[in-house]
């Protein structure tokens, strides 16, 4: 190996800077320290919000985009992207589907759909892909992905045969699923859904009870939808043969695995793990001297799904074992914790006693630098 | 080499963990990461005040003591040490003419002398060593090294051939020195000065006007005591034939280098670098695979002559090379400027933002993370 190959894959660090600004921070300081290094940039996401951001990055593609609607049915455009080679299509639920985008208006708990985003992914399927990356995180709905169904062209009736509304809570009426106007390619083509929850469908730890809160459900609107996902699995179960309410993984996004994991035999991927296979990281670990990640706050949630976490068992894997280094706002995690994820080290780019709001401003400067100490010491 | 052989020679976090514990929790997390490593903890010291205490450790022995007076004339009880061979005998300033055993009485500017050290030194010479350190720094008195001197058995006598009294006013009036009752040993060994400024002893930045105020010196006093120091430097220079104005470092600790440097032949050297080749720092370097240092503060100040730059210029000349990590509460100093010092690497115990007494109290368990992090990475 003639010069050293330097992989820089952040996730973003949150209200900070974007997965990109990171890695290019970094990249300054692995410069900075070796100038002849050679060094791919790859900004990682979770699979949640800022992976479509990532993947585009990584494949140097640009978004398309599509009108659908809002998660309670206003308009609104969605980016998407394709694979450079057009094999791949990928959905970002948030980008239609996310909660951020209906914070203007009074929370509809029990409306909220995922039509939109099934909207979306009809788009995608026209396209002519063989494979659909959902990146499930930062949804609006609670509907057990029935919205992504009907987007598609399913229809869900009641026992009167009559089609019932978006929202969790039709989900409860639903008698069957007339799947004849679904896209002819949705049952063809390989689904994986980014998830980084591992929360099963229904229960006290299911997509209700856990994260409905945040989308405006009161306590007895949890309930409610607590019961209607276990209803709307019941009948998925009926009609397609495969159980979905123990899944784990299944309350991501207020429940959408369940319908695509039944109707469209969708795989749940980790969400860190998938991102990085699909930006191509396992090929670049392969001959990489060294190789830095980074988020925010690096605690025991990092090692469990996490960017840091998937890095760590892909560098693992490689040939090449590279140190994986971690570079965040904060360290939480003890060394010995660390290590036993496959982490190598982690520092945090406080430069000693620093108020957040400080320690904000000098990210950039601050990642540059330890990144460059970092590089300098390793090789 | 058949292990990890890893050298810890810190500084002192001032206000926090002498140096000695600093080397501690460092080394604990150097075991941390690889159990199997081989760790030399030398605590190290500048020069100044702590300087006895990192002999002492390094050598394993135990201080001896004896009865003199503080800065001004009360009974002091004064540490020395000699090394285990014997050649070397070591004298801290602060001991007997420190400034804070003179905290509790009115700043005596004027009169505070170096007689004590004197004394010590004097009980030095008689346990047959063949070289004396003095680390300076900490002093209470701007005496021009008289005290040291009278200590030691000389009389400064004034024109009618009667001793001048203790203290930097007196120096002004003195006419002869009379050596007849120096210690007899007094010339024949070697004095090294452990220094750690490089201020001359007259002039804006000498002894008088950059130190005297923190000795209690109105700006009067301090006008007065630089003229006295100079008329000194000319008597020494008329007695012996060394000029001592322009010595660097001969500001130091009230200008006691003046005095010891023209009578006694004594050499002034950079405290740091003193202090590492007396506990042994050349050699332990010599097959190291990492070096640890580490000091509150890593900034500008550090790579001048401090612990830092004394240990990476030692690295820097050592056959193996190591690199050389700075572990630190705060690290201000950039990348760049620390690697053209010596400096590998300097990492901030901050774990993220923190406020200082926070940090403060959480400063043994970061250095033992930092430092398992930093061992786990480099090898």
């Amino acid at each position: 190996m003639s010069s050293l190959r330097v992989v820089v894959a952040p996730d973003s660090f949150k209200g900070s800077l974007s997965a990109a600004e990171v890695a290019s921070c970094i990249a300054d300081g692995v410069h900075a320290a070796r100038p002849e290094a050679v060094v791919t940039c790859l900004p990682m996401a979770d699979g949640g919000e800022g992976t479509l951001d990532a993947l585009l990055a990584a494949w140097g593609v640009t978004a398309h985009t599509v009108d659908t609607v809002d998660a309670i049915g206003r308009p609104r455009r969605a980016r998407w992207a394709t694979s450079p080679d057009g094999r791949t299509g990928v959905v970002e639920l948030a980008e239609a589907s996310g909660l951020p985008h209906v914070s203007d208006a009074p929370p509809q708990p029990l409306h909220a759909s995922t039509r939109g985003t099934g909207e979306v992914a009809r788009t995608v399927l026209d396209a002519g892909v063989e494979e659909v990356l959902v990146c499930l995180g930062g949804s609006a709905s609670t509907d057990g992905g029935a919205g992504i169904l009907t987007g598609l062209g399913a229809r869900l009736l009641d026992d009167d045969g009559t089609e019932v509304p978006d929202g969790g809570e039709g989900l409860a009426w639903v008698d069957r699923l007339d799947l004849d106007g679904l896209h002819p390619r949705a049952r063809q083509v390989r689904w994986r859904l980014a998830v980084d929850v591992t929360n099963p469908l229904v229960g006290e730890h299911g997509a209700a009870h856990v994260f409905g809160h945040q989308k405006g459900a009161s306590d007895g609107d949890a309930a409610y939808l607590d019961d209607a996902l276990g209803r709307w699995a019941d009948l998925l179960e009926r009609e397609t043969g495969v159980p979905t309410r123990d899944l784990p993984g299944a309350g991501a996004a207020g429940g959408v695995p369940a319908a695509l994991v039944a109707v469209l035999g969708a795989e749940t991927e980790e969400g860190a793990q998938l991102v990085a296979e699909a930006v191509g990281l396992p090929e670049a670990l392969a001959d990489a001297g060294l190789v830095f990640t980074g988020e925010g706050s690096f605690d025991s949630q990092s090692v469990r799904g996490k960017v840091a976490d998937g890095i760590a068992r892909l560098a693992a894997a490689s040939p090449a074992k590279p140190p994986v280094v971690v570079l965040a706002g904060q360290v939480l995690l003890p060394a010995p914790l660390a290590w036993e994820a496959g982490i190598t080290a982690a520092f945090s780019i406080a430069p000693g006693p620093v108020e957040l709001d400080d320690l904000l401003h000098r990210t950039p400067a601050r990642l540059t630098d330890l990144a460059a100490q970092v590089t300098n010491l390793v090789v």
